[in-house]
């Protein structure tokens, strides 16, 4: 169910909009908005408006009458500044807002962010799409063994094949049946005229949690970031990865010198405890510092070896 | 699935519980505390935990040292003076948490409420419950006509056995395919010791939004109330409204002075445009007035005069 | 204490921007962009960014992939069918940002909204402004007899000159002390070299409420109209309700649909308890229905029959 | 202005309260509930009431049926294991409500924690206590040469002396006029019988901002956790360091073991960006590495140093 061409003229008329403001714009964000930038199978994102650019952050740190920014070098400080030392009202000034097509399991991981604002298409309403996520097979990954809530290595051959067969068949299935109760297709074509059609905020419950759905998402740049720097990680499921890393890559875009920064001190950087400093001061010092003597339990001793890279320490 | 013998032994051992506080009490809650009260076929709801009563919302507006609460008609007087006004930091003084089981296209409704504390049962952690919400035969309700969001008549005969059976049908299918995928069953045997089975957090996308799913829901009693207000009006969807009625209970038991006040301004209550005041107040007045010179569109003057009950005046 | 050269420069500067842009944009907002609007003595309120429109609101009703809007007759029946049925989340996917400079008073009363955003100059950091609101003549009420929270007769005379004397002289010596426990006066010039200055975030202390503040501050437009219903309002205190007006002045630039839907439906309208339905229901029906077979409080009786312009039978 | 007779009996009268609950309780909470606190010269803070215990969390966290706790080392476990990786939502499940009473200064700085529920004093509704916070001797400090908002030096001799005095007098000045301007004396005596007061909302801009106010504050112990992070902080302003200390006391006596959790990763901890793990990498290796070659700027290398007790490399 790729893009209608109606769709197509309407994300085609905003793109060749072209407004004269007296607001600050963000030029690379500008070149990419309304754009479809796809993601799994049949998802996408979409930048719809936004609001500020690196400037503001400045502007409003200093409460200034004008653009509050002096030079390049002195704004970048600022920022670095206040990101390493958690001030988060300066990042609160700007605002982006997304168009986002996501498989509904996804979408209930994603809403877990209060601060943000949503407007999600209605199943009451309306009659979704028929569009499922089906996971390409080097995603198709076993439990995995050690961690109660991650992945292990991927399941291959039959198994592979069987397990997309069934997610193919289960959501073809229900979504059909859910054509039959509603008494109408997707199309909106009526199947039986001599039948009502069941309320389809009753109908509805009969989808699978792959069925994809969409929503409106505005934010300001800190819950961006706070949203990024957990769906981003390696830990996050990788299906809201995808989406978080397509996110990053537009704050990129959009605030180039925050986006640094957030990189050096939240993506790349690493917390140590009180019990992890120690450790690694006897380590600078060159004094004898195991697991044992460490106060640590072996998770944390693990997680800390792992952090700087000291792979051979591990237990 | 109904509660196992383990979960009534704690449940037992929660309600057998007596502690020594200075805190001040809800007697009419403390009755019901950890008590499963039913909702829909297999959700129940609980009371887990609360903080303060009536008198709180009296001592945290008066600021005090003390109670704050002078003679219950005063209390009274001045709950009811809050609540008129659209005072609402005293009601955020009063905190309930509840424990509930409902179905997943309904726990997607509800947490579009953001100001609440959610923590939900993990399904990339866990094995979700083997159970599935069939609404019952009064409540297999068509679309509606005329409401794009809403129900219709009830569906009946042949038809309505037909839904049943795709409903449950396909659940139950569904959930075995999950069990398949996982190489496991709902009471944690493994199916076929030779395979591993599917990731948890990949698995569960194949089930239907009619199975039920658990949270911890905790907020104040403010935002408790904008959620009843909503959720337990008639336009709510029915499935909601069960949860709301039962909640609205626990509501009266809790902080019976403030429930009158909600019940007296909020629910029973109704809204008047500026528009709609001149023509009430020409109403009143005894002077001609009908839809034609009200200024008001159809919709608006349908939803006034049924307010009032002046239901012959309905066009 | 006029806006300095460099101010009015770094304004100016603001204004003279013209970038373009593929996001809506609202004309009559960019016009007053940035514009200096005075407020009390001193104080002032500054549109610096804003983000969406009338247009946004539908767009994001509709979770559409273009503008989303039909035509003007339309997207006005959806907005305020969504205003009256108090739906909030696609009124929160419009953002506006302010500079406000304001009293400390009433900026106390001002951050008790919660939900916005805020960065405010720093009296730690910086030296605040030498400026102190003094209420004109026509402002200088007495206590209300009747309501403890309320505004009475204007002071006039003698008394009136007196209290604008120890406001005026206070203010002045408060911050002349204010310098010399910093050693230095507001322009940055050091009083006695040989001295060091008070620390500045202790200094402030003995700064008196009236002094000017300043900061910038961001809302959605859902809270906006939250705010402004509450302080534009005719018992909100005198000095916030100057800054809601011309606050509801750039809400009608900016997004005039639902600035309609909002003077209808919220500041117009009212709203009628359970009870009072019953007493409205009676006297469109010309039963005998007075204060004592209301079941009102005095109170209650009083404030509706006020709403409903029945002075007459005001007890 | 110590506490009257009346506020003590109705403090005592709290204190005696004994109620029967069926919900956890914190024993060592239990002992200091509705205790005066002294902080500062005046100020104070009470614990009023709270909900949960550290069991709370681990049962939440489980989304169990009971108290879901399964032994101390256990739940310990869990709860260091929910702090290190950044879990919000169970620390969201406990809540508690503070009585206190803080200078204006310090109010403003505390009410930019958003995420808490408060009820202050109302200075439209009532009038203030006569009571103004003047520092004590030792923390009259001078303003910071390096830190445009931090502290140097303690100012001595006959400077201090004189800022004790302005800081003396003005408020008691401003405050006596404030009287006047009421006509009303701090207990309530009228002081001119033939005249009327003004506005209270008026009078009290003429207050300096060192006078105290009090509120009932309610939070999360994760925001609360968040406020203390901040607060408790050696960087934050020493008079609110002073509540912030306090309250960590009884975050202790509340909930222990996250106590212990958050002392060990948050409090204790440090945060180090990518390239100032480059830098601890190569040292803990024994690589040369200094601040020429480190990447980082002045400023970021003396914090690293510093986290890590490496104070001959500070440049």
């Amino acid at each position: 169910m790729p893009l209608s061409e109606q769709q197509k003229k309407e994300i085609q008329e905003q793109q060749n909009q072209s407004n004269t403001t007296k607001r600050v714009t963000a030029p690379n964000l500008e070149k990419i908005l309304y754009e479809v930038m796809p993601a799994l199978d049949h998802g996408f994102i979409r930048v719809i408006d936004y609001m500020g650019d690196d400037t503001s952050i400045v502007q409003s740190a200093r409460v200034s009458y004008g653009k509050g920014t002096k030079q390049v070098s002195t704004d970048s400080g600022l920022i670095k500044y206040l990101m390493r030392h958690w001030h988060s009202t300066p990042f609160e000034m700007c605002e982006i807002k997304y168009h986002i097509k996501l498989p509904i399991f996804i979408a209930r991981q994603w809403i877990r962010h209060r601060t943000a604002n949503v407007n999600e298409y209605s199943a009451r309403y309306s009659i979704l799409d028929k569009e499922f996520y089906l996971p390409s097979k080097e995603n198709l990954a076993a439990q995995s063994a050690s961690n109660r809530q991650g992945r292990g290595d991927v399941i291959e051959g039959e198994q592979a094949k069987e397990v997309l067969e069934l997610l193919k068949n289960d959501a073809a299935r229900t979504y059909n049946n859910y054509e039959m109760m509603l008494n109408q297709r997707f199309d909106g074509s009526t199947i039986d005229e001599s039948k009502k059609g069941l309320a389809r905020e009753l109908a509805r419950m009969n989808l699978t949690l792959n069925t994809y759905t969409q929503w409106y998402w505005k934010t300001d740049l800190l819950n961006l970031m706070n949203f990024l720097r957990l769906r981003a990680d390696s830990h996050a499921q990788y299906e809201i990865r995808v989406y978080a890393d397509i996110m990053l890559d537009t704050v990129k875009k959009w605030v180039p010198i925050t986006y640094d920064a957030f990189m050096d001190y939240r993506v790349g950087g690493t917390e140590v405890s009180a019990k992890g400093k120690e450790v690694i001061k006897k380590m600078i010092k060159g004094n004898p510092c195991d697991f044992e003597n460490s106060k640590l339990s072996k998770r944390e001793w693990n997680e800390l070896m792992d952090s700087f890279d000291l792979k051979d320490k591990i237990v």
